[in-house]
């Protein structure tokens, strides 16, 4: 009889051992977790400090005595594992309800150790007024904090503004903290790009959150009945407590202990089987490393879904032999921001251009339902894509309503190395209700192939505003404003002259011809129409506003 | 300067127009309308009749001066084609303002000319309480009807259970109408199969909506205030007007008396570039005939995603040469009925016993995201496949929340020719308001991975229905219900012995090993575990009930 140890039993630990008692109903399975609690719902745990989960059974998806009956597993919680001892395959053991130190034996060993959060070096950390979210326990704390005692200032500092650090935002505003966010890049939410961060950002400003770019943390001050936090660009900030969401980085500690291959991301190295360096020691989760299947660079992913997809998969290779390959994630991931929604799948513009990727990007702000139809909201689609074949690199959203569908199709054409030709081949389930009969993700994919066919040039936000930032930029460029006459006097970029588009034709002798025309309109699809009418008139030069103005007074927001 | 004359002004009309100009500022482009209106929102004529669309104009995306000013369109309404000279390349014209008719050349054209409803030669067809919605003048009359004229009895009965016919009956109930429904087929939507037409039956019921299934109409009769229905069955009803949706056809009548080719399935026959079977004649839309890509077997595909891709491609081919090749529809289609979603991809099994083609199929019952998260929604979701390679033939769904995004990944996986496999490697955008760590596609395709790999052995509702209908089936079957007392306690299926999944390892022998033994839970999760556990323990026949006792007692609802 073989026996399977698992060491974690959280997402990727239990799914492990679920699975290997459903191949097989003879072999002994133990599982070993530190905690005090197996298979809990990790994602949930900021709903649960926000009230919207009320109840913390609800979080508890098995408990150990529940998930040994029904999958007949050895469940020993408040075990830590402490040391693997490959050649005699044993591990080392701590129960941490009496301290004592045991070995166990295994004939096959999964390492489902998860991540743990960065937490930097600073004067200061050690405040018991700074928390992290990773567990139960730490949830616990920062429920205890924010709801059950009493609070002076109803401050809160969340130091980074990535998925967990939104998600923690809004759901301590939800508790009637007011928030100061601090992150050292330009932007919240660094795995989107600009124009969708901005996104996020405006709404952010709309709920009263502060929001501190470009600014770090130097060191933590404990006061009575507070915390300060003294930032990089001299300023002080006073909370009742700091939430630090900065990231988290694979456990890899025992595996390393134990010799076992650590990747050029630092995370424990599995081949495609998921099988470590030791060929009889297995790992899934977040503390593993992969490589990435756009790019081949090798990177940690810290998400549920590619968990659970590994653990099944460990489990199927375990008992069936190594026959399934797991093939790797694009990091597919979303956050309910609010009554907003944004996602990411792919690569982002700053990571093609750290890996020096060459990339073709476009904006468009199509509606999540027909327009007649009550209720549609306009969101906004970034694709970024091959100038080589068109192949999609990645894809962003962000917008209140039918998100999540378009970040599914548009993850499943970059995992399966797609194209954007791809996107426009798509069938969607259309009625009013629920898109329009060219669905946002089709919309997406032809406008991305009018550019590679060059039917029209994008011109981006960031190329426009430095082009105006230039003196007498108007002796090269024309800038021409399509929309109609009511529209601009609603707001225009200064500088443009206004052709309403259906009238472009009988104006064609008022263009410079000499110039190079930059045309915009409010979201762009008028403009490709204009820069049509205009490519096909004899204009050499001519440049479409990539997402209009509608994304370019987004991106001049102060 | 090439003519370009398009008959038909709708949704493929109106796209092939814009796109040509696009393409080609210099042609000449002529649309044909016999109509009044262009380009108006056909898919949301019934929600004006409701008032959920509280403005007719809404519905109008284009008017003919509009469109015409924006694409350099000549654009002619209440101009009826009424016949073609394919050898001199000319068109007859009947202007229906005046009466009087002209021709009209070509170098290419374009045949958009929809499709008609289907209206059977019954007696009293002709009165004008009865009802079909296919264009803007139809709707406008059942307005009239429906919400400006005096109603004696406030019924109505809508023949034909199709999705527009549901969408017909959210909106009349929404005007305070009692509605019947008559369908000749034993389920309504016949696209989907009957476990999932069944839950929404069960909700028409709940809205206190009668359904009439195997049930024809004879004939009607008209009286002063009210049309009289009766019934292959005897029985009279009383209405104060009549929706008829029983189906639409190809509307070929020109394309026929031109000589054109007509295809196996009555449509205009096309080539894969759109091109009919003369070569400067091109046709789209509801229309047109095409192989279905799963089956091989000509159809027509009466939706309007399929006429604005085909319009697309046609301007194209149309412009740039024969290059792009339309890749076919499989079918894809989405109905809201009341809080309801429901809608199909691919094949189904009426169409796959038809032909004789081989499938399995599952019934699930997953959640729309992570139950520990407020308001998730039970679906159902139905996949057939093969059982020669797995491959998706077709999948319906039906719940309250997140089925069209279902669909989308369904319809995208069955129209890439993939396989069950597939669903279960699509990446999910997952965080608990939108989705589990194991989405509800996921979940479906790892269910049939463990059906190929003969894991478990479904039962279907229908095939435990015989068995028990027969006399002493105990003697050959041992049916065992593995949920918990207390779910037995509200219900269960006679003569079934209750051992929850949980002590079942404690209870093998109380199991007949010498019968086949019929396993179910709720939904068919904890009987697949139980399925595993009787497997492996030396029982050779165990079933699982797929759907669960959930599908199973639906079904035998009366």
């Amino acid at each position: 009889m073989i026996k399977y140890v698992i060491v974690g039993g959280v997402a990727g630990g239990a799914t492990t051992a679920a699975r290997l008692r459903r191949l097989d109903e003879q072999c002994e399975i133990v599982v070993f977790e530190k905690g005090d609690y197996i298979s809990y719902a990790n994602c949930g745990l900021p709903y649960y400090i926000g009230g919207t989960i009320a109840e913390k059974n609800s979080l508890l998806l098995q408990t150990p005595v529940s998930f040994g009956n029904r999958y007949d597993v050895d469940v020993r919680v408040k075990s830590e594992v402490i040391a693997i001892d490959s050649t005699n395959k044993t591990i080392k053991v701590r129960n941490k309800f009496n301290g004592k130190e045991y070995s166990e034996n295994y004939d096959k060993l999964v390492l489902s150790p998860g991540a743990v959060p960065i937490v930097p070096n600073l004067p200061g950390i050690q405040s018991d007024r700074i928390f992290t979210i990773r567990n139960v326990a730490d949830t616990e704390n920062v429920k205890q904090r924010a709801v059950l005692s009493f609070s002076k200032l109803k401050e809160v500092v969340v130091v980074g503004a990535g998925f967990i650090g939104m998600e923690m935002v809004e759901n301590l505003h939800q508790l009637g903290y007011h928030i100061t966010i601090v992150e050292k890049s330009p932007q919240v939410m660094t795995t989107v790009d600009a124009p969708i961060a901005a996104v996020v950002q405006h709404q952010l400003k709309e709920k009263n959150i502060k929001l501190m770019l470009n600014t770090e943390v130097q060191n933590f001050e404990d006061s009575d009945d507070a915390v300060c936090v003294n930032l990089s660009n001299g300023e002080q900030l006073k909370a009742d407590f700091v939430i630090l969401s900065i990231g988290v980085k694979p456990n890899t500690e025992l595996a390393q202990a134990a010799g076992l291959k650590i990747g050029p991301a630092g995370g424990i190295w599995v081949n495609e089987f998921l099988q470590t360096s030791n060929p009889d020691i297995y790992a899934v989760g977040d503390a593993i490393e992969f490589a990435n299947p756009i790019s081949g660079i090798p990177y940690c992913c810290y998400l549920a879904g590619p968990a659970n997809r590994q653990a099944r998969i460990c489990a199927d290779n375990l008992v069936l032999g190594n026959k399934t390959a797991y093939k790797g994630s694009v990091a597919t991931a979303v956050a309910k921001v609010f009554s907003w929604t944004v996602g990411s799948t792919g690569l982002s513009e700053n990571y093609l251009r750290k890996h020096n990727i060459p990339f073709l990007t476009s904006v468009t702000h199509p509606f999540s339902h027909a327009t007649y139809y009550p209720d549609s909201k306009q969101m906004t689609l970034k694709i970024n894509f091959s100038p080589l074949n068109g192949r999609l690199l990645g894809a962003q959203v962000v917008g209140e309503e039918g998100v999540d569908k378009r970040l599914d199709l548009l993850a499943s054409v970059v995992s399966n190395g797609g194209t954007v030709f791809d996107l426009t081949d798509i069938e969607h389930a259309y009625a009013p209700p629920f898109s329009s009969a060219k669905d946002p993700v089709a919309y997406a994919g032809y406008v991305a192939e009018n550019i590679l066919a060059h039917r029209f040039f994008p011109m981006q936000w960031h190329e426009l505003q430095a082009i105006l930032a230039t003196p007498n930029w108007q002796n090269e460029y024309f800038l021409l404003d399509v929309r109609s006459a009511m529209e601009v006097k609603n707001g225009a970029i200064e500088g443009a002259v206004n052709y309403p588009v259906d009238e472009l034709r009988e104006m064609l002798d008022e263009i410079p011809s000499d110039k190079t025309i930059i045309i915009y309109c409010a979201v762009g699809l008028r403009g490709y129409i204009a820069s049509r009418i205009l490519l096909q008139s004899g204009f050499e030069k001519v440049y479409n506003l990539s997402g209009g103005y509608k994304t370019y007074q987004l991106m001049s927001e102060k």
